[in-house]
């Protein structure tokens, strides 16, 4: 998608520099920063630094990171202690187990180190290329729901929280791509914007992509969904996932279950976006997902432009606090209208997730 | 209560030096500056500016604003333009009304000037102590629902909303005040503590005023009490209100609504802690109070400390950003288990509010 009118995907491979190009995700909105992974590590930080995030983003470059560990070693067999390496970065998110796991899948012995190297970095592009077909076809099934409202009220107004847009994937989004195609419908969408505390992701990136892309936004703190619903003031909410159990909970940044609860109480439909690398075959019980838990640091500390136009970082909780930051939540089937996928609208039970397996 | 093991109250008035004094709340936690309001203007000022907040503080300080008022005019009919102006401050603390009314009242033209205005002095310390004493009896009302849970479990995990702390009274707080009695008591509580974005007043306020009496608590993001409540990490909730009306619907800072939601579903009691001088005897429906819009740089700016451990105050969202800021939002009173007031604990409905009336 669009920023500054140029197009960028979220990743990509140089051929000539032999690096992967990343957008510095924690330098938006204030800086557009492209910066290269050279190496196994550089990705490792990359991941844990959130310098890329979102499921289906963390899942590409980890394909990428199987890559370069693979360049780096030349080895067959110790590239599967660096693929662990990367699916210990972050627990939650699914797209890193389904990303690696493919690529490893395609490690094969009998191969020379030249040809394994070039089979691997093709099967990323392929990830990627993968991940923007699944995007849009999420758009072009979610856009039937917009459009469906927009025939009744001439407008419509959507909800989500946190960035499950195309800086969380490679282009398109998930819960933004529904939102793209509206536009591009010339659909009235307006979307209200959770700021999405603890690291703002909703106001730093996702009214940001809106903005770039011309689509009309509102940011709002996370506490004020109560009182627009209560208004009429939202159509829809359209929310992405990190995992989605074969039963249809869904695991996405911590402030999603309320919206979901709040939404329900008002008859508003809740919907998540996923492709299908999202979901989670083998766990049902939404205990079982393992929520991610951060640092501290992630709410006492906040990063902005002080009054010199230069970035900051200022602390704004006293020494001595006690925090609690978990960076998810589970949101239980029961709660979700539906999931918009790359194959289709589903039930968000276990009849409608094994409907996406028989295709 | 507390700060640095000296006993402090919020407002108080210094006799010899003709001026109120006031914590100016806008610079906790970082500093602790007492600031004199010798001025009607100064009044006018640390109200809006949110110098002093919380319904009940807005109240003692509006009144002592009619003192000033006064003083300056030393005309018993002028004073009710100023009397306006001051109730002009902000829409939704019920208190400020109900404390200007009662000055007002106290106008007799009968009485020479000097009289007078010793009069409205008087009135205005005497609300302050009014308010002290309604705040000791909610707590010592409140106690008994924590020492219930107490009982069965040793331990009570409580959650609260922004701050209805001492700070945002006189002295003991509202929601806090039955944490108080129950830490005075040697129970064994941890308050959960809501940022409460924007203006950060859990974690500004209500994280250090409990610190400062030795209360165990945790920040946590206006986005976790979902994760928590699912987890059955939060056994009650209890907040306060700037505004209750006569049927028992609660006007609080934005979000409250929310958390009163996800209780529910989880069947956690949601308490609310008023002082009757809260109550809106004359509006019933919900729709019928005015909820405060206040600036887009509450959200777009926040101040800290920076890395020199200066105060600095950076922009944290693109200068194009559209933003919505409602400060309140309205929690309807099938969401309310009961509210907690000086004179009992009563049900949040009709019947309930006439038995405060009757006493």
């Amino acid at each position: 998608m669009l920023i500054n009118n140029k197009h960028y995907r979220t990743i990509w491979y140089e051929k000539n520099l032999e690096s992967v190009k990343i957008i510095d995700q924690t330098k938006l909105p204030f800086n557009l920063d492209i910066v290269s992974l050279k190496k196994f590590d550089d990705v490792i930080k990359a991941i844990n630094e959130m310098k890329v995030r979102g499921a289906p983003l963390i899942g590409a470059t980890a394909a990428y990171g199987v890559c370069l560990a693979y360049r780096e070693l030349k080895n067959k067999n110790k590239i599967k202690e660096k693929a662990f390496e990367i699916m210990n970065t972050r627990p939650t998110a699914f797209n890193l187990f389904w990303a690696v796991n493919k690529m490893l899948s395609k490690i094969d012995t009998a191969l020379d180190k030249i040809e394994m190297e070039q089979i691997l970095f093709e099967e990323a592009e392929k990830i990627c290329e993968h991940d923007i077909e699944q995007c849009k076809n999420i758009g072009k099934n979610g856009l039937g729901i917009i459009k469906e409202i927009h025939n009744k009220k001439g407008e419509v107004n959507i909800l989500t929280h946190c960035n499950a847009g195309w800086l969380a994937t490679i282009d398109w989004g998930t819960a933004t791509a529904p939102i793209y195609f509206a536009k591009k419908n010339d659909l009235n969408v307006h979307v209200w914007v959770d700021e999405t505390r603890p690291r703002n992701q909703g106001a730093f990136l996702t009214s940001y992509e809106l903005n770039n892309e011309g689509v009309k936004n509102t940011i709002i703190t996370d506490n004020t969904a109560g009182l627009l619903m209560q208004r009429g003031q939202v159509d829809l909410c359209i929310v992405g996932a990190d995992r989605v159990t074969n039963t249809g909970h869904v695991a996405n940044k911590i402030g999603t279950f309320m919206k979901a609860v709040i939404a329900r109480e008002f008859d508003i439909p809740f919907y998540v976006a996923i492709p299908t690398t999202t979901i989670d075959w083998n766990t049902e019980k939404f205990e079982d997902i393992i929520i991610e838990e951060r640092s501290n640091t992630e709410l006492s500390h906040i990063t902005g432009l002080d009054s010199n136009d230069k970035i900051s970082t200022v602390k704004i909780y006293p020494d001595n606090s006690n925090i609690y930051n978990p960076a998810f939540d589970i949101t239980p089937s029961k709660f979700v209208k539906s999931l918009i996928t790359e194959k289709g609208i589903i039930n968000a039970n276990y009849k409608g997730m094994v409907s996406l397996k028989d295709e």
